[in-house]
């Protein structure tokens, strides 16, 4: 790989080689980056190269991932997802531009997908025949999904707080999944003492250095998307760190090498009932673990495991924290449901939620333009849709019965 | 519309013209079909025009399409949904290949967005401001979904069978839904009645002649996918009609135009317990109603509104009729699921387990190829997908738990 120098930790600086295997800094435990030789890459891509390549998914953007020319293995279709001008939504926050990335139409409609596609090469590359993670959900889907697509073995362990959507995933692509009665953290430790245990090849984000590269590819889409015009702000859902990290590698790498000339600032968007990360650089403290209390499961983790590179992304970017409540996260499924035919997760429509609380903030001007991430799809908790949108009308098959209803309603007569 | 003649009665012959708002033949009341002047159209796009072309939606063949240059309302990225080339799958069915089209991916999540997106820029065309459905739930869906991102208001009515998934969509997207107690054919006739009162655009797919339009770009996808090689067989789950007879018309219309130098036979699935339009093939007698006795509620029609289409469209393709248990669909969800990474409604995977079951029964050789549609999205009935495969192993955060509960399944020591 031309185009990848080392991973760097970004605790203490140690540099090692990027081997399919590696994890975290062998010296002091801290995360790894991976590093890229932008020269290599600036004169190997450009806007025009882009723009003659048919290829529509997140390997599209291959001279920015770390990885070797082609895998053999038969993959899911991901990326390439849809980014929609809503200039309705736009006009109802108050602001200039609202651009909606829907990544819930990925194959296992999330985001985490894109993470998921690269573990599955990357394991590939270490001739590994399992694969393991931890998550609230997403990452589990998504890795089972691809990883069944390829051939691979998974082990997967989530909260027993899951939704059924995500569950049910789980079963349907034949993942080996564990169910922990505990919190995310009890889940990600005991996945870890497992992996450790039975040598698997490790998926969890915060833990595989590769896995961020994948999600990055989420920001090289909006930048394409937008022509490389980007907006003044991108606005995404933060749960243990790892994808607002790779959005922000993401457009640093297109700006390093020279695809972009302005860089975005991030919209850090967390539940209240959960923002660990948003309140540490709010209040300008280290930060410290909070409890779990939110519908958003995907972003309901109290003890980040990828809070460094986070906080990093955040205050690079000369970023905005934003925290909402379960309310304003119901009301954005709505909101982006009826202005925009778009249905998301609660953790998926809370980066819109944000956009909208940081208008009534005063935290961004009305003339800003922002782009704003689903990160997944709502038909994984119908619940909370249920709770979002309300119940049908329920009648008999009988016209004078519609008319009453109507009536009740407001409907037409 | 150079390409469009007109619309054209299928029972009686009557020819109209293709005006935006109209729905049956008003001699006979048949259904009417949209006739093309395949001259035109093989004048205006080959093989190459298409491939120069970087619109990946539906769209990309507006040649083949009942419409006028671009419509002006926002809407949802519909089409170009994956086919993957699944050996694995072929493999184990004994067959020589096996592609899967997965029509899940689309905004809404199943290949009703096709014809709603059609109903949409034809709603436009006819300066109407509400549109109307009756559906068991993926037609509603979409239609929702699709015209709430145009603007559109919507009268929805769905059997209140239809699992929340669906209704959950329905409500996000802010339609008018009405629930109703009793079967499709109940729920169909009062939406019949509602549209005539209030004039609302007729989105129902067997009397507005363009759904089938949008539908058949599914089959002009596949088409161009393989690379116009086309395979011999092309499988689809069958409820009222619309949609098998839709994929005919695509292949027809390639056929007509000099794109394909093959048809393939249509496997047309139904459900054992609700299979007329199969029924009437299999007995060579006129089809008559059936119950609605499936868990494959997208298909669950027991009076089909388009049976002279869907039945035709069987017979010319020189077609196979599989009708399968729901044993044998909750078979396939796990199927496609473990080997291929897709996750199907029940309906979504119908075609694939009568893919299966034609095997097995010798309809087909083990020679042929063969390409599946996967309709819908699993995460529209979680129910059904935990019905299938299963619970996860649920322990608390404990290493020897875990070691217990591996040694009880199988797994690891």
């Amino acid at each position: 790989m031309k185009q990848v120098i080392s991973a760097v930790c970004i605790h203490c600086g140690h540099e090692v080689e990027a081997t399919p295997t590696i994890t975290t800094c062998p010296k002091c435990g801290g995360i790894l980056d991976i590093k890229y030789d932008y020269k290599w890459i600036s004169a190997h891509v450009t806007r025009e190269t882009l723009e003659r390549r048919s290829d529509r998914t997140m390997w599209r953007f291959r001279e920015f991932l770390p990885v070797e020319g082609t895998a053999r293995r038969p993959r899911l279709r991901v990326g390439g997802s849809p980014l929609y001008d809503c200039q309705n939504l736009a006009d109802r926050l108050g602001i200039r531009k609202l651009y909606v990335k829907d990544d819930g139409v990925n194959p296992t409609a999330s985001l985490k997908d894109r993470a998921s596609a690269m573990a599955v090469v990357k394991a590939e590359e270490a001739r590994a025949d399992t694969i393991a993670c931890s998550s609230t959900g997403n990452a589990a889907s998504s890795l089972a999904g691809n990883a069944a697509a390829a051939g691979f073995r998974t082990y997967i362990f989530v909260p027993s707080r899951a939704p059924k959507g995500k569950v049910s995933q789980l079963m349907i692509f034949g993942a080996n999944v564990i169910s922990v009665k505990g919190s995310y953290e009890d889940t990600f430790r005991l996945s870890a003492e497992a992996i450790d245990r039975w040598g698997w090849y490790n998926r969890n984000a915060a833990i595989n250095p590769y896995l961020m590269e994948g999600k990055k590819t989420v920001a090289l889409e909006i930048a394409e998307q937008l022509n490389w015009n980007m907006t003044d702000y991108v606005a995404i859902s933060v749960g243990d760190g790892c994808t607002i990290s790779g959005v922000w590698k993401g457009f640093t790498d297109l700006y390093a090498a020279g695809l972009i000339d302005k860089l975005p600032r991030l919209i850090s968007v967390q539940a209240e009932g959960c923002c660990p990360l948003n309140r540490a650089i709010q209040t300008d403290t280290a930060w410290e673990p909070m409890e779990e209390n939110t519908i958003a499961d995907s972003i309901a983790v109290g003890v980040p495991r990828n809070p460094d590179k986070a906080l990093r992304a955040i205050r690079e970017s000369n970023g905005i924290c934003v925290n909402v409540s379960d309310e304003e996260i119901l009301a954005a499924m709505r909101l982006l449901g009826r202005t925009c035919g778009v249905f998301g997760e609660p953790a998926g429509v809370t980066g819109t939620a944000g956009v909208k609380k940081a208008v009534e903030l005063g935290l961004i001007p009305s003339d800003a333009t922002v782009t704003s991430v689903v990160t997944g799809n709502g038909l994984k908790d119908t619940a909370n849709a249920i709770a979002a949108a309300g119940e049908p009308i329920a009648i008999a098959p009988d016209m004078d019965l519609l008319l009453e209803a109507f009536r009740k309603t407001g409907g037409p007569q």
